[in-house]
């Protein structure tokens, strides 16, 4: 494949991908959703065997995928349509217990706008695991209450460490059941940018987002569950590059242009990002919707 | 010429587009210099005539640009030597006055990390505007003393104004004898992104910035001389895809490749900008080399 | 009597003041009003004669004081029950005028918490004025809109200026029909801190708020209706002071015992402000339950 | 004593309390030092025994109080003679080993104003962990170097979590052989704020600074050096009051006057907290001077 460097952390992609290639993969289960109303369009990949693993570049599980041509738009609820469906989705993908505790990670820096959706879901989130702690779940006024904490790791430039050493210290101290973690992702194409949720129960993955974290952050790396909620807010430099020369060279033969398209790619393009110049309002927004549905996903009221 | 609708803010840019064209420009005299010790390469471009106005496609007058690599680089001092170049320049461009009333506008939306360059510079300036109206020039302590105001009017997404009316209005309550404007600008090359300062009599104008201000500010607009001060941050989005293929359609008719890359580059590209991943410590660094590059001008013991 | 320096921005504890004293004030209306379901009291104070304007140290014209003890309490929908009464009482303070061009005015230093809330509002605001300055009231898809434009101008010792010079200039350039000042005000009680609303027609008066305004923002200095809303978010230094000592001198007789406290009461404690340990998150959601009163106003589909 | 419920983070505090009241501490030692030059008092209390601590109401340790009148006033150099008396004493206090690896904690609320010091500290850090991990020491380009790391981790109200559980698990994954911590200090006087520099081996020790930490950071609980560095930027909002009447009841006696001033007293004033107006730019200021000390003491070339 031409995919070369370039690089999504959409699974939704990488099936588009094979599409296009013409290729049916075995081991990878895809179910498609349209809500016409609200004008939500949902997409499940479940990544079913070791082959179909293979096949995607990624881990085994479900990722599901919320598109949403309007979620980048102010509305006066804040989508909260959308936070509903992230409640739901999350919800389904929670360990089965009652009161449970769970520390939500805002992945990235908040000092660079597109990157600082995780640490905005977390200042926007309802936090209480210090009140339950403090006076019991009754303290919260119902029977039942999972306990919320939050964590904004910063990034490696800001700290000197890796995000994973710190969240890692963190739950030895406080062994969360879950963890959540939300992270700014880097698709493909422009067209995604900040309309697009993926959920999924294989945490976030190296490689994932505006800031690359060296080690994935899942049950193999932090020994508990990790539910990924990311949004793409940026395109990598090269891939912009990339695309419209692929279309231009498609009469080249596979291999030909491969090796061309890597050759014409400026390295400096990837450290480089892409994003729309409206970022700053766009990121406020859609971290509101996404800690509305996960205040949702955690007061039992709304359950 | 294939420059089509891709557009530079720097001076520099446009002159190096015709020595590669191997034109010269009657009425555009150039003068380089090379601090060897310090590093830095200063251009002087000074647009001399209409003719040359034409040609270079922007206002008579002066364009400074510094070009310094470690511009962008930490440093202890914060690039002293490079805030006494730019003081040095700024004091060449002031009116021939004694007590100077000066306001200093930083353009750009302090939300969107490589747009905050003005903002930032502004929030670090020595205000002394309210002082001396206070107390008098003695209330400075020195026998002369320039009066500074600031001013980050915002954009016009989050004012619903154009900032040349917020500005013209300001000028008419507090008539500053010179403008100083500080904004992030777009450039052609990737490579010069934050390790340039263009430094100009003709103010800002059109089109500059990431975003965009529909008129000029400068003394046709504002009746009062204004110095433009500039750092290129990001690059257009659909700049870096068109300068990747005008290389890869070198051997095509000028006339083709025209129409083939306004064919090629989807329009949406212009709505995005190109940026460094460390744009955040990137440009507060280079708003505090600037602002006390300001500083030093204002304060008659730097002189 | 002994208020001596003491100073407070609520109309509503001047009038408590009188009422304590026993003194009955002509020219003074007073009606009060409390909405048992949501918890709100509303007082309206008209000040409707130069004598009572005098007894109450302020401008002749409407005080509206909405309290409500859960104002500063997280809530679900950012209490849109108080923002529906801002917008009903700013409604009917509004010019009987289709299509009103309304500049919203942020006072205060957004760097400095208990005084971000003007800059708070004006950055959740819907700002309309350059859609349909472009597109024309259609552009809106409404028959009929208000035009918005927000500007948050800061504080002198950032700007050099003072606040009355750039609205003022400003208002020269976009001529709007009216003004909404938002400010973060001074209240003489601790317990009236973020819990209590101040509409106004009178504008904004000199000595209000956390930082100082020379001169007062109203149709006098400005010439144009200034509806003023107002929050009290901190208490003079001075003032906690003042209350607990008084109260101690309550056997003293009223002129020995104003001496004797002006003496005690440090003049630097003045330059001092005292607010809550929780005034971060208690700001945000006052702004958010402000602005969304005002947002009501301006959309006609709201009405 | 009156001092009841009134608390000061400053030992230099303490210790005067007992000058005023003509009482000596045994076990405990205190040197004074004046450099008229740079207008620097610096006071060292030694508490060397069991008694002394009990005396003082503080560990056994050292307590360097750097009081500078002017630190809180603008300076082109950001008070760099402040800077070096801060590196100076720090360096006495590091463990003695070459290449040590630091973890600079900001402790505090970067939302409030005056709580934001120990944030903004970290902010300004040289971090040099992930560097020397990555490329060895070499990677520094110096022979020797320490590895600095950097952690803000924010406030029990953010995260649920105790400020010590986040540390404590960040030292299990990182292990660094010291701990500076920075916070924001409430002390007795406002004429303290923001002049007075206090750094000890002893830690950050609880009800210290503008939020509560539960528990101490130091040797005891965190099993490693802590070097605690604070700066007072609060006064509680009961001290002022306490003060201006404990002045007043000069005459009573002290057992009337501690249960006359308790009652006095509401307990609300307790959650409120008094600084000055300009806490803005003093915070950034004090940051900044913090923050090179630091960066000097651990980059060789500037020993």
């Amino acid at each position: 494949m031409a995919m070369g460097r370039i690089h999504t952390d959409l699974a939704l992609e990488t099936k588009e991908k094979f599409e296009e290639d013409n290729v049916e993969i075995r081991g990878v289960e895809i179910q498609e959703d349209y809500d016409e109303k609200k004008d939500i369009r949902t997409t499940v990949v479940k990544i079913k065997t070791e082959n179909g693993a293979r096949a995607m570049g990624r881990s085994q599980g479900v990722y599901i995928t919320l598109e949403a041509p309007n979620m980048s738009v102010p509305d006066e609820d804040y989508h909260r349509e959308i936070s509903k469906e992230i409640s739901r989705h999350v919800k389904a993908l929670l360990p089965d217990k009652k009161d449970l505790s769970v520390l939500v990670v805002g992945l990235g820096n908040r000092e660079v706008t597109p990157d600082a959706l995780g640490p905005e879901v977390v200042a926007n989130l309802r936090i209480t695991r210090h009140i339950i702690n403090e006076y019991g779940i009754q303290g919260m006024g119902e029977e039942h209450a999972h306990s919320v904490s939050g964590l904004a790791p910063g990034v490696m430039a800001q700290t000197g460490m890796e995000t994973m050493e710190i969240i890692r210290g963190v739950m030895e101290e406080t062994r969360p059941d879950v963890i959540i973690a939300i992270d700014a992702l880097a698709a493909r194409s422009i067209r995604r940018l900040n309309r697009t949720i993926q959920i999924t129960d294989t945490g976030i993955n190296p490689g994932s987002g505006v800031g690359n974290h060296r080690t994935g952050l899942n049950r193999e790396t932090l020994g508990t569950k990790v539910i990924g909620i990311g949004v793409p807010t940026v395109v990598d430099g090269a891939t912009i590059v990339h695309d419209a020369m692929a279309h231009l060279l498609d009469t080249l033969e596979e291999a030909e242009k491969k090796e061309f398209l890597e050759e014409m790619i400026a390295p400096s393009l990837h450290s480089m990002f892409v994003t729309p110049k409206d970022v700053d309002e766009t990121i406020k927004r859609l971290a509101y919707t996404i800690s509305e549905g996960l205040n949702m996903t955690f007061t039992q009221r709304k359950a």
